[in-house]
């Protein structure tokens, strides 16, 4: 197989990784993708597609990385059942979150991937299930079956945009990302799909992703390479705090592309690692930048922590606080309440140390302001994505977390979610 | 001396604690004080008073608990300083909270006790400085020094309203309390004052709260009475999951009442930690029910937790999660929400040993939906005041946090609170 799908153009930003060369037209070989509207949510908009298959024609080696909320789905306790099977099928649905359902929500899940085994002849332990949506809902087993065997009629190896659509819940925007690379005159090919939006907090997003490559690897250099890509990305990503029951990352790679089977220190490992890294990052900006009801992304970096964890403490808590957030959203140039919530982070502080500085301009210095001109401030709060860094002064420790802004909408948006 | 003054009559709700005789018409004896506009933000409205005074006649001896935000304002760091001084007297303003302001805010909340130790003729390490409002602006000394002189020519012993009126911020309503029995024939008085609104989390609510009584109380027998009072009160008020730079509760008792002094094990001792207890936790839930932007009260209790700190991560985890909050304000019936976030509180769960009820309705057994009437759960929850029990099964250990919801004016209020 060779074929290569046309994708929709997503926008890509300049990463801080460092870049190889990629296209971004095309798909990886051997996967076909469906998306169609089963009915899973009634009350949902009648041409909103809420069942999605994801089929590699040759059986996949696979990764995932999953919530670690306490509160697991029924679809989360069966992927982490088979993800070291190889894996020819995945099925998403939008609209249940199959969550907080009891064993009748498990025995659900297996059976969605039962119905998709027997439709497409392959074992059923090589499928995997992802559910979002509301939580605490019997799954509408018949509507998902009849969704399932209308999808399959519909498989295409050019439907990765009714896949990316199909997974939305209260995202505005698809997401989707390619790399291309090549490895000893082999091209390569990343794709990745996600859904992002409310309950999204580090240790991870509410959401669910797709990294789908035809490059040979290794399972265990697959696995902690994702593992490794999610923590820089996905799980830096802060939308509102929450952490939601359904998280899961699924890496899949079938070696259609016939490379050396990549692993660390193997020709090309880097280059993969890094188309990853890209893959997965430029996903959970997309997130970020489409919150719910977000106007604003902000980049959140803090440097000079005395230990990782410090830096981690005093990020998350100036990206999470309701208070900073929102002044954010009002374009408010008030840093007291970064201040605030570095005291309160749990984070190593010494205040006389702290520099804050927003884009380019230095508004704390030494623990007191710096006597910005207020009118530089506003202009650069009132963009739609600026940075704050943080300098503590205490060591040489950093992380950076990406957040969004509280508004309005979210509030609108969140207030009748279910009903 | 043994006047007794009015103060306006407050709501006052049946309590957990054992209650004791009280009426809620008289101030304790010995006290004078003062509120008056000194135009500390000039941007705010005209006729808002911003400086208040409270004055005991013979020092008291006090007590305090402050904020654990490890950025703390100038004024909690000289309180800290000299709350084991005899007290005569605290000045308070809003506007300011000459928080990161360094050495300059020290001298400048040093300043202020001093202009008022020598318009009242008291040494000034007798006098304690409080301050709310906004962080890293510099205090306009001026003013407040012309706003002191004010305020001394106007202290009165009834005028504790104006007290209330003067240090509040986004309060829609100033909050006092009183209780008052007798102990051996003396007629005990324990009045309470309080600001809160914003930045509201458990250690502790951005809030200032005076605590003033004529009782005759040991210095140590004060200082537990309190903490432990603050801990059952104060610190399970949960707004917005911030904390303050500024947050400072202050005890006074200055023995007027003429009673056997007051420790534990003393008679009377019992009585008067109840009417302590009573009068924190009465201004704790006049301020999580007039949180920023708040339309609701909601209590969430957590039972049947595997250790005390279980039962904490759990209660405050519901309690600020934003997903949670903004469904309240929504009236919509979503308890996965609440699932979830006790799956991510860190505490040991056992999700299919959780039981949820609001109020009397039950909706989750055994991690499952417990198929409540939709109908009775929506008109539990549109109602301004409902209590969600939740139980973990894997204890004994328990415990009380109070909220409220997430709405448009919270977004609002914080959008613009420094523009």
């Amino acid at each position: 197989m060779s074929e290569r799908n046309p994708v929709s153009p997503v926008h890509v930003n300049a990463s801080s990784f460092p870049s190889v060369d990629f296209m971004n037209t095309f798909l990886p070989a051997g996967y076909r993708y469906a998306g169609v509207r089963a009915g899973i949510n009634p009350s949902s908009d009648k041409s909103k597609k809420d069942l999605a298959l994801i089929i590699s024609g040759v059986p996949a080696v696979a990764a995932g990385v999953f919530t670690k909320n306490r509160v697991k789905a029924a679809p989360v306790l069966l992927c982490k059942r088979r993800i070291n099977n190889k894996i020819s099928a995945i099925v998403v649905n939008s609209g249940n979150a199959n969550a907080c359902t009891g064993q009748q929500g498990f025995d659900d899940a297996v059976r969605m991937g039962r119905t998709l085994a027997e439709l497409l002849d392959v074992p059923e332990t090589r499928t995997l299930v992802c559910s979002t949506g509301t939580i605490g809902v019997p799954m509408p087993v018949k509507v998902i079956d009849a969704g399932i065997r209308d999808a399959v009629t519909k498989l295409a190896p050019d439907s990765a945009d009714d896949v990316a659509s199909a997974i939305m819940t209260t995202d505005t925007k698809p997401k989707q990302v390619t790399r291309t690379f090549n490895i000893g005159g082999r091209q390569i090919t990343v794709h990745g799909l996600a859904k992002g939006s409310g309950m999204i907090s580090p240790n991870m997003a509410t959401m669910l992703a797709f990294i789908l490559t035809d490059a040979a690897v290794d399972r265990p250099a697959l696995k902690s390479c994702l593992k490794d890509a999610v923590d820089l990305s996905f799980n830096r990503v802060t939308v509102d705090g929450d952490m939601s029951t359904n998280d899961t990352v699924i890496a899949l790679a079938n070696g259609l592309a016939d490379n050396k089977p990549l692993r660390p220190g193997a020709p090309g490992w880097k280059a993969f690692q890094t188309a990853i890294r890209e893959v997965t990052l430029e996903l959970a900006l997309m997130i970020a930048a489409d919150g719910e009801g977000a106007t604003k992304l902000v980049t959140v970096i803090v440097r000079g922590a005395a230990s990782p964890k410090d830096a981690q403490l005093a990020a998350k808590s100036v990206a999470n606080s309701l208070l900073v957030k929102t002044a954010w959203y009002g374009s408010d140039p008030n840093w007291g309440r970064v201040m605030a919530a570095l005291g309160y982070s749990g984070a190593k502080i010494q205040p006389d140390r702290v520099s804050i500085s927003y884009n380019d301009l230095c508004v704390v210095r030494n623990g007191i302001s710096a006597n910005a001109p207020i009118k530089r401030f506003s202009e650069i709060i009132e963009h739609p994505k600026f940075t704050i860094e943080i300098s503590l002064g205490l060591g040489k420790n950093e992380t950076t977390v990406y957040s969004c802004d509280i508004s309005h909408e979210y509030v609108n948006l969140n207030a009748s979610y279910m009903t």
